[in-house]
């Protein structure tokens, strides 16, 4: 079976011309060799660690053809990966793009994907080393970021103790607002609904991340990308720790016209909504005064306690405690 | 809808547990923090350059569930991604996993993949270091592989002039043939049947690759993925030079009883068949007595020389010369 002009040499090819000037940008030149050879090739900085990450993107798992742009699937697949490494507190190098396509998606709609990940490549500084391509029935996506972070600075889940302040960036449950906004729209919905674009073009909290490491403060952290009850279950796991969350404290979506609806429950979004790509870390006690309350414009809230029973998150509301299970996304256990 | 015990971090405990292992086994201990965290951290080394790469095998498109063994699919997932390591002349360090699974496959089928998965691990020396997972219809496998060479040593596709002598490794279209034995085959056919391993087994040629490197005697090289007539015409390109093959002078496939069928044409194998992740490479003709017959058990063949027009593979047989096109494997043109 042959499709004549397109083949894998030319779409390629097309990638990295999207994608190349984005690397003359970069501080250092990371990248020597990007698309078009067997690998990319990566000069690491001395004494750093590199960190790795990959993250599927997945049609029908992730994202519906007919309800998210192919700009937004570009930005988003590059900023959720990059989360991972704001949840380190490191800095973006580079990534690898892993794309499979329908032979009927590779002229406007690969297009437009490619700015929308172009925008963010150049937004947060991360240049397209490399990639593969494939014709796939349904639209595939795995993106493998590559950061930096000085030796012994990386922040990791584990690190939390009893006594720390349990501290989260932005607001919850905005991005699963907006993705019911989107789902429940015949039409395209206005893109300048602030919840649509959390969800659509969610930044991952690198500014903070990497504030948050340099000054050595948080003790642990992670970003949320589950939602809190099971993505706090986890760091508690990590940590040998347990968690006493106070339902008052938490940064819960504002209500607005366009998000109000028949299932609206600021507190239910805020505990399990899922995409929020916030950071989720802990701080010691006597360091609570270097905080800001805000930083680069990113609200920082604190929102409960660590505990020193071992891997229960427990709920304070209305002065009872109760124990909170994970509701978030896992995808062998849910299905959107 | 929920499906009860299996989820997602159960899912990564198993794979961890079964990955750990090997990475005790690592020189230097490259890894310092593996699954269970937002990202894995990896130590370069002093004077290196960081080799990645990324690699689809996608079922449906690189293998079918009826014919292919999960221990194969395991183990040829990482190989294949280790064959471009190879062809750098690098290390391989570490390797992230992208898996995405339907519920029943999260059982037997996923404990024999990974068992493959680990052997090749351990065979070559490369930890597995973090991973995403999710469910899915279909099963999708996407594997990051991080390698180092030292500064400066790495082989490019884009080193070959005019005059270098043409090189591949082992015999091709060895591993095109065995799996038409496999797709012919109405019961599993007998696994010690040489072609049949080199199609699900392939063994990237590290050594080779690497010896190659350090010498400096290879001046471009890449590895056969795709078949010899498309692979040596992306070299031609990346070099800005044409090659002319000696047809008389191909390593091609043995006749033998089982391979044998109607269709068996050991040049056109040789020409077209993918699959064969052996290397290909370029030595200027002074240095040729530096290169022995065979390497670490792998025969080093000449097959042609670079000549000096742009973009060309031509083919020499009978004493005539005519043009070969790319008749490879290419995602974008052909239905397997």
């Amino acid at each position: 079976m042959r499709h004549g002009s397109k083949n894998e040499n030319s779409i390629l090819k097309r990638i990295f011309a999207r994608g190349a000037d984005s690397a003359q940008n970069l501080p250092g030149r990371a990248v020597r060799l990007g698309i078009g050879d067997d690998a990319a090739l990566f000069r690491p900085q001395r004494a750093h660690e590199t960190i790795l990450t990959c993250d599927w993107f997945l049609e029908g798992t992730h994202f519906r053809r007919d309800k998210h742009s192919p700009d937004a699937v570009g930005w988003k697949s590059l900023a959720r990966a990059l989360s991972d490494v704001a949840a380190m507190g490191g800095v973006p190098r580079c990534f690898l793009l892993s794309l499979a396509l329908p032979e009927s998606h590779t002229g406007p709609w690969l297009d437009a994907f490619l700015g929308g990940l172009r925008r963010a490549s150049r937004k947060f500084a991360c240049t397209l080393a490399g990639g593969d391509t494939t014709r796939r029935r349904e639209i595939l996506i795995s993106v493998t970021v590559v950061g930096e972070i000085r030796s012994t600075r990386a922040v990791l889940r584990s690190g939390a103790r009893a006594g720390d302040i349990i501290y989260v960036t932005g607001r919850l449950g905005e991005a699963e607002l907006g993705l019911r906004i989107l789902m429940r729209s015949k039409t395209p919905p206005r893109s300048s609904n602030p919840l649509l674009i959390k969800h659509l073009y969610p930044e991952p909290r690198l500014a903070v991340g990497q504030w948050l490491a340099q000054e050595r403060l948080a003790t642990s952290m992670m970003d949320l990308s589950d939602g809190l009850s099971s993505d706090l279950a986890r760091l508690c796991a990590a940590s040998g720790v347990s968690a006493l969350v106070d339902s008052a404290l938490l940064p819960v979506v504002r209500p607005s016209k366009a998000g109000r609806g028949p299932a609206f429950d600021p507190l239910q979004l805020a505990l399990h909504g899922g995409d929020d790509y916030e950071l989720l870390f802990t701080v010691r006690p006597s360091r609570l005064n270097m905080l800001p309350k805000t930083l680069h414009g990113v609200p920082l809230t604190a929102i409960g306690r660590i505990t020193e029973q071992r891997g229960l998150v427990l709920l304070k509301q209305a002065e009872r405690e109760r124990q909170l299970h994970p509701g978030g996304w896992d995808p062998f256990r849910n299905t959107r």
